[in-house]
């Protein structure tokens, strides 16, 4: 096994003085930096402990574990990974709201009491929304088609995912979520599926399905289901890029209505956060692909790609992502790692903003650019300005479920957005901090309170304020 | 609003002695037991108390309403049906199996750590049995055409039962189950639905399937899908059969391979239950349906019905229930309320095992025979001896998800019958106790671990004992 980054091994230890420093300073002769050491049993001749530990560089399990038994009082149990362990046994749990304790517990919950509630759904099929998970629980729905920046590894594979989520959607909005991994990629059978098992439904979140079949998935199905029905690898990114982008044109001083923005990537993210964009007022965007600039005149793969060809770019500017990004205020990427360098932002108007969003690998790396960049953003933990959906799906469903939004329509998305942005107090707002953290619970609610409100102003909410 | 059963009623009280004694008093005038008194809120001048109470016949909420208003210092606030209130919001959450409490925790369980696990699983399939929610999660499917005994009242109005199920199966097996409502009817379209979903689960429950389409729905599931596929109205309602029979059959002093067994009803349950019995050594079994006792010559409607006219009543018994019922060892109907009386009991043969499972109202009252039957079993928990299928499910699913077993086979279902019928010790059985109480967790423990030896057994299992 070669070993890399999070890991825990487990020795076992002879109880004499010395013994676990000679195995820490082994270890650590590796360039390995231990986290923790626990005790996992202990008795008068032998201790069991666990070492956490963070492997920097690829190394040989076999080689780390023969030097640590070959020291005096030192076995090693077995070596694992942390996140294998994280994952061990699944992710999520689904238990009773309240205690099943006695016979009239279960006869409330269960027969015969439910048939009252089954007679009373039959003749009212609205209250499934008051009287069953309907009320607070969405599915989390792929095809396995576009995991992560992984690529088609098919539904089984994209299990670990969908059921994160669905941990996330908890711990963030107290929605429930279960993870739904269908045995198909055929656009039409996704569709038909998920019409069929909608009813135990809330809303349906779509996850890691490729572009472009993901917009006619999405967008059938929401004209079919009366419950809202997202993309969140569209929505959920436009929302915190808008958000992001609020606050850094701040910075800046700049309107979103006078910058000139260039996206690198025209899928499922790169048109949805166009689209969201320009119906804010964003005026001039140009978005590339693997060709360049999309412009008019060109035939184009999808409707999609059409749009954002004939609809953006009001100049209709043409050439290679590098050309067009000459004197663009913001540079949005949603495509792959180094495809831009230092000289390339130097081409950009003054104080440009950089949302790198590339995952692992940022389109360009922020410390090459620290001098340059007005404000940068990336997707990735390590570096100030996160750019990560999780700010977004669990507030914005919560306030659909809330409401019982029949859609998550566009305004709805501004709204949250809004609030997202406002997370961040102008006394607070600076270049290393644009976007609230993922840990920011409070702006959770915000943004579920203001998608709720945007529901009703705009006329999909099913329910008013005033019901609990 | 017509009140009956569980309900319970808000007061506002006016802080004053008396005042509660004056509503209880007039509360109690209408002929209902009040069960507790909780206090809700309290200032110096008035009091909020929940009264709960039980209503035995049927009456007027304005009535009430009305007569407690008039009292001097009483204001009703609101009148709640305890079924609905206990149903409010959904019954079953999905949450983190641990805590999510800093950017490592999100990045093992969520990005970029789980990119690993995906990996993982899609170079091994069979991964995902210990990396993912598949460890230890069924789905229960129903296309809501024969809930309880409520008839077809479609996917929505059954998702009360569903959720009450997912509930049970956390409580009493530690399994998750997600409810999942079907949007068709088709036994084709279900078929096919549920082979789509089958990715994230490690078994599928089907329930309340209307017979004859469950059976084809089942063993075509069985056949495609490498998890087990059990359809609890019909096996779950066996396997507890089975057991309380076999310790019935202690008390009377008679033996399975002997006796001669009547079953009212041919449906799912019937069937099953006829399957199981013979499979485990019981010789004279005849099934009556409407019509009367099955036998051969007649054309039967399903080849379920075909075999049990055929390869059952091995002496060709004909006539209605009443006529076959004479000389019988052992009545279990799984059928309609009434269809039974005192002196269709005396034709048996001595000593007669009586199960009359019909739910609400039994074949026959247990209390019209009480003097007649030596066993009397119902679907009730108001009397001795109820056979309810949760005592089955929790653990027979537990065990077939440890193993990994690829089926549920009449070996493990047996198993399962034979530790649920030991749960009983010698020195406990009597005529009012041949079976255990459904909150005695210790024999589901049992029945998982019957069931898991018997998966290895017949080589169904695909993880042996040895392995954590």
């Amino acid at each position: 096994m070669e070993l890399l980054g999070d890991i825990v091994i487990r020795l076992q230890l002879e109880n004499r003085p010395g013994t676990l420093a000679r195995a820490l300073q082994c270890i650590a002769s590796f360039g390995i930096g231990i986290e923790a050491v626990d005790l996992v049993s202990s008795t008068t001749s032998v201790k069991v402990r666990d070492i956490s530990m963070t492997v920097p560089q690829p190394l040989s399990s076999e080689e780390l574990e023969h030097a640590l038994n070959a020291l005096p009082g030192v076995t090693v149990v077995h070596v694992s990974d942390r996140v294998f362990l994280a994952h061990l046994g699944g992710k999520i749990e689904i238990s009773p709201k309240r205690p099943i304790v006695n016979r009239a517990d279960l006869s409330l919950i269960y027969t015969p009491g439910v048939a009252k509630v089954c007679t009373a759904i039959a003749q009212d099929p609205f209250a499934a929304f008051n009287l069953t998970l309907k009320n607070d629980t969405v599915a989390v729905v792929t095809d396995g088609s576009a995991i992560l920046g992984l690529g088609n590894l098919g539904p089984l594979a994209a299990l670990p995912v969908m059921e994160g989520k669905a941990a996330l959607f908890k711990r963030f909005g107290n929605v429930n979520a279960v993870p739904i991994c269908l045995d198909t990629q055929d656009p039409q059978a996704i569709i038909e599926t998920v019409e069929r098992i909608a009813p135990a439904f809330g809303g349906i979140n779509l996850e890691d399905i490729a572009a472009p079949k993901c917009f006619v998935i999405e967008q059938t199905l929401q004209e079919r289901l009366k419950i809202p029905v997202f993309h969140d690898d569209q929505h959920g990114t436009a929302i915190v890029v808008l958000a992001a982008l609020r606050n850094a044109l701040r910075i800046v001083g700049k309107s979103l209505s006078q910058v000139r923005i260039v996206i690198s990537g025209a899928g499922a993210a790169g048109y949805a956060i166009a689209r969201l964009l320009h119906e804010s007022g964003a005026e001039e965007i140009i978005v590339c692909d693997r060709t360049g600039a999309l412009a008019a005149g060109v035939p184009q793969p999808s409707p999609q790609k059409r749009w954002m060809a004939e609809e953006l770019n009001p100049r209709q500017l043409r050439g290679s992502l590098r050309e067009v990004l000459h004197g663009a205020d913001v540079f949005i990427g949603v495509s792959a790692g180094g495809l831009l360098n230092r000289d390339d932002i130097r081409t950009m108007a003054a104080k440009p903003i950089v949302f790198a969003l590339a995952n692992p690998i940022p389109e360009v790396m922020p410390q090459e650019i620290a001098d340059l960049g007005a404000v940068v953003a990336t997707g990735r933990s390590d570096f100030p300005n996160q750019i990560n959906n999780v700010l977004a799906f669990p507030g914005v469903f919560a306030g659909a479920l809330r409401s019982r939004a029949t859609t998550i329509n566009a305004e709805m998305m501004r709204a949250a957005s809004e609030a997202l942005a406002d997370g961040v107090a102008p006394e607070e707002l600076s270049p290393e901090f644009i976007i609230p953290s993922v840990f920011d619970t409070h702006v959770q609610e915000q943004i579920a309170q203001a998608t709720e409100e945007a529901a009703r102003r705009t006329g999909v909410a099913q329910r008013d304020g005033s019901v609990q």
